[in-house]
C-alpha cells in the first residue's frame, strides 16, 4: 500500500458531513447495515436518527448499537418525518430500507416533511406509485435517490464511459445474468429474514424478478446507455415451494432494436451474488462480475483479451478515476461502491440545498426516472409471463 | 510427467489399425484435419484412401501429404465408394467432412457399398434424409457414428456419470450457449473458408444454429441425460449482412418439464470457441467450458465451489477414466478428445464386423438418434422463429 | 444484496466511539486515508484531531477536509500528544502514518503522553528503538497495535484457523512473495510521493524489504503459525537506478525447521500489489492472494481443489465469521479489512481503558511483538544480504 | 470447429514416415505412450520396432499392443541396435524412454549403429557420459534430439520470440517453478511406477533436480534466452521418507547477471503438474503455465493485463504460427506439443539423411547441447547443496 493518490475530488464542503435518518436496518437487517457502511466510508454522512425497527426493543437496541441519541431512535417513521422536521438540527435525508410494498408511504411522508429521499429498489410495487413519487418530487423539487448500488462501483463507471466512447463499436446485443441459491433452502428458511419478499401483497405480484431482476436490468441499462424497451419473459419455480417466481428467462430489446437476454434465478446452486453483464459490440466485448468487481475484461475483436483494473493512471476513464480512492491492486468492493453512491447523494443533496446546480458531469446515480424504470421492467415480466411469454413493451410511461 | 499411468483399456484386437476413408479435407480444410489427428491419435486406424477434394490437383496435392496411394486418392466419392468397395483392402470406414448438403447423399452412397459411417454434424438438412438414413441403417445393420466431439472430452464424461449418479442432486435447470465472433468479419471474409455455411440451399435453412447450435443441442442433452422437447427460438442477423442467421436465442424444455436457455452466436467479439455448460440441480451446479476441457467445476449448494480436473485416481469416475491417456496435469485438449471418439468408432466398427455384442457400457459416442436429434432442433428453431418465437416441439420423430 | 445476516457481535460498549487523532495522512497521503477508511467503517471510532502535515497550510487545509476543529488540526506532533493530553476529551488513541524514521519518537510522545499507539509498519528502523517502545509499553500499560492490515482479513484469518485446526495436516513449506511495478519508473518518479523510502538514514538500510516484505514476513508467521527462525537473503536492484534495494530474494526457516521463500520486488513491471501466500502441509496447500481476498483456494492431496469464500454459514470458521460483515458473494475487501483492524484496536483498546481483561480469543491484531518481529526480520536480512547470502537469524532478541 | 486454416507447412517429403523404434514405453510405462502419442500426432513417423520392456512377456504384449511385428519386438537393446542397423528398412531413429542411467548406454548403442537418437531428459547421469556422446555425435554427425517437450508448446514459441522481439523490453529478473505432489504418497507409493527416481546408483545423486528441475531450468533458458550461469541450491526431504530430494529450492543467475530463483517439489499437496515461469522485464512481464498451455499473459507496465491465446491471425508471431494446428478457441495440449516435438525432430532427421542443411530458423527442438546443460544445472545444484548453499557455476563446460 505504497502508491502516491491523488485525491478523489468532490465538492462538498470541507469537512461538512450530512445528518442522515434510516427507516429500517434493525437488528439482523442486512441492507440497512450497507446503506450506513456506504455513508461512514463516505466521510459525507454522519446517521443521527433511525426507526429502526416497528419493535420498540429492537429499535432501542439498534439505535444504541448504531450510537443514536435515544431520542432520536423512534418505531414510527411517520412520528420521525415530523419529528425529524420539526428539529433545527433534523435529518437532511432518510435512507429509506424497509420491504417493498413501504417505500411508497414512507417515501411520501419525508418527501411531504421536506426531507430528501434516499430508498432501496424496487422503487415501488405499481406503475401508479412511481407517478405518483414522481409528482411529488416535481412539486417539492426534493432529491430522491435509489440504491441500485452496484452501478457506482468504479468499474462500472469504467464500462459504461468505454461503451459511451466506443471502445467496442456500436452495440449488438447485451446479456446479463443474476444467479443465487437462497431459494433451494427449504420453504420456511429461504427467506427466514425476508419473508414478505414471497408475500404477492408485499412485492407487488413478483419475486425475483422485483428483487434481483432489477438490479440486472438497471446494469444493463446503465452500462449500454440503451432503455430496454420490450421483453419477453418466463418464470419458473425451481426450488422450495412458494407462491412466486425464483426463477426468470427473458429475452429482450433495447433502444435501436439491439437484442439481449436476461436471466434471474435464486435457483441455483452454489451461486452467491452471480450478477454478470456482458455487452458486445462490433468491435469488442465487455464483461463485468460483481463478485470480482475490481475488474472490467474487455475483449476486443481478434486480438488478445484484455483484464482492465481499477487504479490511478493509465487508462482509467475520468468517470471511474473519480471513484479510485485506492491504488491498483489494493481492493475495493461493495462497501466501496455504496460509499461512491452515498458521496454522489451528498454532493446532489448539499447543492439542492444550497441552492446550488449539480457540478456539471459529475453525478451518475440513479433517481426516480431509474426507480421508476425498474418497476415498468417487473409489470412488463408479470405481463408477459401471464400472457405465455408474449412481447411486452417495457419502457416507463408517465 | 512423470507418474505412473495404468492402461486405458479398450477391446479393439491388439495392434490392428481399422482402413480409413475422408470424404472432404483437402488443402485448407480444418474439420478434416481435425478427424485425422483424431484418428491418428487413437492409434486404431490407418487413413489409406481419399477424395479430399473435388479439383484434382487439391485432390493429389493433399493425399500426398497425406501420404496416399495416388490411386486410392479420389475426385469423386461416389466413385471412392465403388472402388474402394471392390478392393479386398478397401476401406473400412468413411468419414464424413463436406458442406452439409452433401452428407446424405454420401452417407447414402458409402452405406450402398456396405461401407460404415462416420459423419461430421449436422447429421443432414432435412428430416426426411435422416429418416432415409435411418431406414438404410436399419436394414444394413452398418455402423454410422456422428461427430459431436466435445462430448468425447474425458470431463464431459466425468460431468455426464455425475449427474446420471446424482450429485447435482434433481436437474432442474440447464444453460448452454456458444459464442464466436467469426460473422463480425467482412461479409466477403467472414465465412470465405466455409462459403456454403451462409448458403441456405446448403445448410437447411439456418446457418449458426445448424452450425454450432447443434454442439449446444448435443452437449446439453449428452451430459443432463435430458432430451430437449420444446423450444422457443429468435434469430438475429448482428455480424456481417449475410442471408441467414449468425445469432440465436432459445428458451427451452427437457424432460421433465426442466427449463433452460440455449444460447448461440458467432458475433460476438473477442469470443473463439466459447462453448460453455452449466447444469444446475437441486444439491449442486456443473460447469463445463470447452476452452478449458480438463476442468469440471461443482458448485454445490452451500459449500465450496470445487474444480475437478482430469486424472488417474481419486474421483475420477469410470466412464471418464476410460480416456485418461496422461496423468492429471499433463492436459489433453481436443485432438486427445477427437481421439477418444475415434477409439470409440474404431471399438465400435470392429465390433460389428467380427459380429460381437458392443462392449456393455463402453460405448457412448453419438450416432444417428443423435444426429436425427439435432436436424429436429434445427428445424424446430427455424419454426419457431418464424413464427414469432412461438413454442415448438423438437424432439425427433421418426 | 438479499441474504439475512447475522450481527458480526463485538464487546465495545454500545454506540461509544472512540476519539481517535492522526499523524502524517495529509493531502496526498495514501496511507492515512486508508486508516482513516477503516476508523469510519469499524464505526468504533470518531477522528478528532490531527497532525496530518508539518506544513501548515496543508495541515490546515487537510484538517478541513477531515472535518476537523481547526484548534485541534496541529503541525507539530509534540504539541498534539501534550495538548491533547490535558483535554478532558483529548484524543484515546492516535494513528501513526508518518515515515519510517518518524514511528520511534511520535510513539514514544504518545506514550510519554498516556495515549494509546496505533503505528503503521515497520514498527521502526532499528532493534534498540523496537526494545525501547517495549520497554516503555510495559512501563505504562498502554495498548500499541501495528497495521498489518492484510492479516485483518476474514479469509486470513480463515487460513490461520484452519491450519491451526489441522486443515493441511501438519505443515512442511511456506512460500510468500510480494511484487509491485513502482521501482520501475524513472528514480524521480518511482518514489515521487515517498521519496524517503529510498533515504538509507530514514528507512533504516532497506527499502523494499521493509516496505512490504515485512507484510510478506508477518503474514507469513500468521496464518502459519510458526516464527521465522532464520534466513539468507540477497538484494537487488532491477529498476530506476536508487540506493537501496527494490528487490529480495531469500530462503529462510521457520520454527520446526520448516523451509520456505520469500520473494519481494518491486520491479516487477504490471504487477500492482502481489502478495500472495502459499502454505503447504502434508494434506493439503491453501494459497490466498492479496488482490483477491475475498477467496481462499485449498488443495487438497490427491482431490479436487476448492475455492472457499467468505459469507455467512457452511465452512466458515469462527475466526473468520467474526468478519463477515455482507453475506457471500457480496464482496469485501481492503478498507473491510482496515476497518476490522480498528474494531479490534477499538475493543482492546476500551478493554484497556475499562480496566477489562481482553474478551478471550477475540483479538488477533498485531502488537509491538509483531512489529519487533519484522524490524529482526529487516535487519537479519540486510545483514544477511551484507555477507553474501549467508544465513542469518532473525527472531527478535529483548 | 469451424474456421478455415492454413496449412501449417513443414519441409518434410510429402508423405513420408520415417520409421521409429521405441526403447522403453512397455505397459504402464507412461512416458513411451506420450513419446508415442506425439509421433502418431505429427504423422511424419511409423513406430515399427521396439525393445518395450526387457521382460519377454512385456515386450511382446506391448509390441502387440502398438501393432508391432513380433519380429521387431527386442526384449535387448543392443540386439534391436544391430538388427534394426542390418534391415534395409531398419529403423530411422530410435526414442529413449528407459531410466535415466541408461541414457548413456543406450544412446551409444545406437550411434555406433549408425542411427538418429532420440532421447528422454536428463540426458545422462554425469558430465563425462554428455561430453561423451557429444564427441560421438560429432565424430557420425548424427542428429540427437533431447525431448523438453513443454517447450514445444505453441505459446512457449511465442514467449521466446516476443522475449526476442523486445516485447517485454530488457529480462531483469526470472522466476520458475515446478510443483507436484507424489513425493507425499507413502514411500512405497510414491515412486512405485519409477523406483529407480530414488535410487542414488541410477539418477546421479539427484531425484526432483534431475526429474522435473531439468525442464524447469530449460523452459526458464529456452524462453528467457539466457543461459543460466550460477545458483546456489538447498535440498530438503519434505515428503516420503527416501534418499534423495523431494524438493530444491535454487537462485540463480542468467546471463548479463540476470537474478532469478527456480522452485522445485513433489512434495506440494494438489499440486499436479504445475510449472510456471514467469519472465519480467522493463517494459512487462510474461507468464506461462503449463497447465493452461493455450494462454500466455502479458503483463506489461502500467497497463491492462492481456491474456494471448494460440491461434491464427492476429499476434500470433512466426514460431508460434508455425504450429497453430486448431483455430483459436480449439485447444491444444500435450500431445500436441509432442507432436510439435517429434515434427521437428521428423524434419532434422530427414535433412540430415537427405544431406540438406536444415532449414532456416526453422527447427528449435532442444538437443545436445540442452540436454548437456542440464546435466550441468543438476551437478551444480547437487554440489551447490554439499556446500551449504555456495554459489556454484552451472554452465556446462565440455
Amino acid at each position: 500500500m505504497e502508491n502516491g493518490i491523488q485525491s478523489a475530488g468532490g465538492t462538498l464542503a470541507e469537512g461538512r458531513r450530512l445528518r442522515l435518518g434510516v427507516v429500517g436496518g434493525g437488528a439482523g437487517a442486512f441492507i440497512g447495515q450497507i446503506h450506513a457502511r456506504g455513508a461512514r466510508l463516505s466521510d459525507r454522512w454522519q446517521i443521527v436518527a433511525g426507526a429502526l425497527s416497528s419493535r420498540p426493543d429492537v429499535a432501542q437496541s439498534s439505535g444504541r448499537a448504531w450510537g443514536l441519541d435515544p431520542a432520536r431512535s423512534y418505531t414510527d417513521w411517520r412520528e420521525m418525518a415530523r419529528a425529524e422536521a420539526a428539529r433545527p438540527d433534523g435529518i437532511e435525508a432518510v435512507a429509506i430500507t424497509v420491504p417493498n410494498h413501504l417505500h411508497y408511504p414512507v417515501a411520501m411522508a419525508f418527501m411531504e416533511a421536506g426531507i430528501d429521499v434516499i430508498s432501496d429498489k424496487p422503487l415501488v410495487n405499481t406503475l401508479d406509485e412511481a407517478r405518483g413519487l414522481i409528482a411529488r418530487q416535481r412539486e417539492t423539487g426534493l432529491f430522491f435517490g435509489v440504491t441500485y448500488s452496484f452501478a457506482a462501483h468504479a468499474m462500472v463507471r469504467q464500462a459504461r464511459q468505454m461503451v459511451r466512447e466506443g471502445a467496442i463499436g456500436r452495440v449488438t446485443q447485451i446479456h446479463v445474468e443474476y444467479f443465487q441459491e437462497l431459494a433451494l433452502l427449504p420453504a420456511e428458511a429461504a427467506w427466514s429474514g425476508t419473508p414478505w419478499r414471497q408475500d404477492p401483497a408485499k412485492v407487488g405480484g413478483a419475486a425475483t424478478t422485483a428483487d434481483i431482476g432489477t438490479h440486472a436490468h438497471h446494469l444493463a441499462e446503465f452500462v449500454s446507455g440503451l432503455r430496454m424497451t420490450q421483453l419477453r419473459a418466463e418464470f419458473h419455480r425451481l426450488g422450495a415451494d412458494q407462491p412466486l417466481e425464483d426463477t426468470a428467462f427473458m429475452t429482450c430489446r433495447f433502444e435501436g432494436g439491439v437484442p439481449g437476454t436476461l436471466l434471474v434465478s435464486q435457483a441455483v446452486a452454489g451461486a452467491s451474488c452471480a450478477l454478470r453483464l456482458r455487452i458486445s459490440g462490433s468491435e469488442g466485448t465487455l464483461e463485468w462480475d460483481q463478485e470480482t468487481p475490481e475488474y472490467l475484461d474487455l475483449r476486443p475483436f481478434n486480438a488478445p483479451h484484455q483484464r482492465i483494473s481499477r487504479g490511478h493512471g493509465a487508462g482509467m476513464l475520468s468517470e471511474a478515476a473519480r471513484f479510485v480512492h485506492l491504488p491498483r491492486g489494493h481492493p475495493e468492493a461493495l462497501s466501496d461502491a455504496w460509499g461512491n453512491l452515498y458521496e454522489e447523494f451528498a454532493i446532489a443533496i448539499e447543492a439542492r440545498r444550497d441552492g446550488r446546480a449539480l457540478p456539471e458531469g459529475r453525478i451518475a446515480c440513479p433517481g426516480l426516472a431509474e426507480g421508476a424504470a425498474g418497476v415498468a421492467f417487473i409489470q412488463a415480466a408479470i405481463r408477459s409471463n401471464a400472457e405465455g411469454g408474449a412481447w411486452v413493451p417495457c419502457l416507463f410511461e408517465t
